[in-house]
């Protein structure tokens, strides 16, 4: 009975990272599922609203939303044993580091991936993970490390 | 013997918004004690390679600031009562909300600062908190309410 | 293997909300397995002296039934991903309360459900809420939302 | 060095209860320092909107009010040694049951305080309950006892 | 996917009273799965010096013992969602009150089942019960009553 | 700034080894502050009525006395550093072993004081004590050695 | 539905010690899955620089591949019911002893595996353990002892 | 009111190292508090029998010793702040290491102190440490850098 080990894919939801984790860890027949926040960028902002009625405010659409997803997303970062975070170029990002440092105060395993030249941005964040990538494929020779039976 | 408050203040260190919060705070005689990362921009980046020797690699120059910043960051996070957040419009900022993530992750009650046009960046953030405000007076405000003896 | 969502259904027995929620989510196929308290009314204020003996004295009645209900309830409670609460127009229902409060300092996510005019009266427990419903259909879009693969 | 011991009076805020529980022990020169909620229902109901902005929809007036309260409310239950539940005749005292439930999740030793009639809607609160008064000088007596030197 | 309950049956080792327990509950069909101490009196006493080596001194020939019936014991409590502790009328049976103690301590519903002429000794265990039984067959109808679907 | 330790003395309450553990440690200018349960029998086994009002039933009444002693046993067992339970030869005691299991759990250094004759019936208790003394006099030492600055 | 017990292998990976434990549990029919640290040396030491980038320093490498082994072992040490710590007589094996302690805060059942004449060197580890054996098939009759249904 | 902080000083005690620590910071004014194990070679092996009585196997010897140790060590670690660990190049040194671990699964800020030969044989250690320093003085830098107000 090997251990699955659950992997929470966290951060940027603009490029393919997460399908060449996946695909990778695939391939690779490991012992791992995988997980991560809703990636529809639309139905992510609206679905507060839709589910629960409108708001005139952006605040407070903003709010709804926001919690529906944390629902998700908290959870789904309990269960995890191994947490990794993707920063992208765009954008803000502050849910991603809000995630990273969420798991990290619950003790997981925490995986950075970025490009390089984002790193003393990222330094704190970095800080406080076990392993620093900047290529998808990087995190699934770490898995399959990690998980190997 | 009234309960004297831990307040930690996360975030942007390059506005004068902690003074603004300490000054009100004191002006009213709150019982709060306030407390927060180190604020000088410099001996943060440095703090690291001035202490346990030079790095070529920018990376792990970082990495060695970063951890000794996390050294009394995760100690003064786990004694607050009450964590205030700021996010102003410079820089990334990945930090602050990583101190959110953890702060939250530990059950802290949060208070988050920022102007209302970062609203939506920060919606995932916003979530997670007991109050959003614009301005430190209405921290001081919200500090002098839920302090009272 | 995706998640199977536990959720608690906790509050009101007096309407048929837990089998809208549970047939709505049996109609979409969500991966959510249900519980909640023993919903006879009867049975729940009973079961402790029918079970370990009769009281003279109402109040050690209520105690006896009162906490053989908890020992399903704190167990479930312990167990749930996400804990909804009804909260309906008949008596008083403190223990809804109780069992929202309480799986709030568990950290559990929490949804509460209640008509729109006992808003003002359930303000504290709202507030502590990641999501506030009206409508038990609302309650299955949201775990049709937040459970997606 | 005597322990002293943390005491949060949570509930009813419409009778002179919380004064008969400090005079008494303070009478009785027990080792007890007294903390509680916002007691000023106005303030209480409106500090949200006073100091982060008018809403004009009173599910976000009320939100934002019951959020403050709980920046206070969850740090001083958390520092407690006992909390005390007092249910009045009035209102419907959910965040009474709320704060009951919360603390009991937390393992805080739970004194309930209410009129007897009230007993089987309260079976459950009073079942997680180390005790149940029926008048504020019991808990001045229980307090007394539980924390002589 | 219904809960499987997990119930360790802590305490005297000297009567059938688990057996009926265990009997009654597979009559019933329960979604129950029991566990407990190694109920084979001589083996317990003496698993320490048979496995680890002879000993001299019975001190240190029970503290082997009483160690590795811990591994077993501290496991098991842990992983219980209802804790049952039966005390005899013979022996002395301190450790089915240091059981009950760890399980409190862990939270963990308990049931206390013992002869009513033992109530007054073990007033302080029967305090932090969720259920005073007894007779085993009682036990069977607590499960009964706290697991149905 | 020395540290104080907080020593909590359970079990018996017949015989004067807290006086001897007490005095020792004053004679020795130990930084240690002792506390320990109510060791008025009669105080103890009447407390519950005589507060919260009568029971013809002895099990209530002693379920109303126990429950007040737990209000102060729980709160001074999470405070204390090292914890030391003394089982004399009279009564069953099976109080002290629950505060020896409810120490345990909690990780507290548990110190268990008994004749050597005891020591099979204890096994299991002092298979969990980190220190084994039959004299109140040791106690004092080991706190002696263990507080030294 | 018997429990399967998880046990961790930790420590040296130089001997054939897992194997014999491993083999000896499965001819006995142990309900037991076993898991450990990457066993092969080179692949520990080289893992980081492989995966994550060549580092000039030896410091640097060392960490980046400390730090994947521990995403690993973290993750195993958090599922075990039992730690088992094997010391042999080559290397300083200050991992072994690191997750020793580790397992030992997280309150794991702890069997130390090592020749007789290292016990005065590791006495504080076999300290927190609850048995210290010197030869592999004992710590298979430990677990033949204590997973026995 | 400044924040105190509580560094506890693991490991080596055949050097130095403690007073160079202590005295650095005690000039430079930091509002630390040190504490550390029982730095007397001897008392430390010999406490157990000295205050508990004699043991012709030394294997019992050391563990009356090593618990009495872990009274002081498990208490003062949970205090802790910061956990500075010492390693020198005499003895094995488990009992540092062991420390090291319990410390990082309590989450304590860990600082680790070796001469740099001895870095790789320390990977895992060092992995989980914010800071790895060569020289007591650059413990004192640290801690000037972390407390300051």
């Amino acid at each position: 009975m090997q251990k699955q080990w659950n992997v929470y894919l966290a951060g940027e939801i603009h490029s393919d990272w997460r399908q060449r984790v996946i695909a990778g860890a695939e391939r690779a027949g490991l012992p791992a599922t995988f997980c991560g926040p809703i990636a529809d960028h639309g139905a992510s902002d609206n679905c507060g609203v839709e589910i629960l009625g409108a708001e005139e405010n952006p605040f407070w659409k903003d709010r709804k939303g926001a919690q529906l997803n944390a629902i998700r997303t908290r959870a789904l970062l309990r269960d995890a044993d191994i947490v990794v975070v993707r920063f992208g170029d765009q954008y803000r990002q502050w849910n991603a580091a809000f995630d990273a440092g969420f798991a990290a105060a619950l003790g997981k395993a925490l995986i950075i991936l970025h490009d390089p030249d984002l790193g003393h941005a990222l330094k704190e964040v970095d800080g406080a993970a076990l392993a620093v990538a900047s290529e998808p494929e990087q995190v699934v020779e770490i898995l399959r490390y990690a998980t190997q039976a």
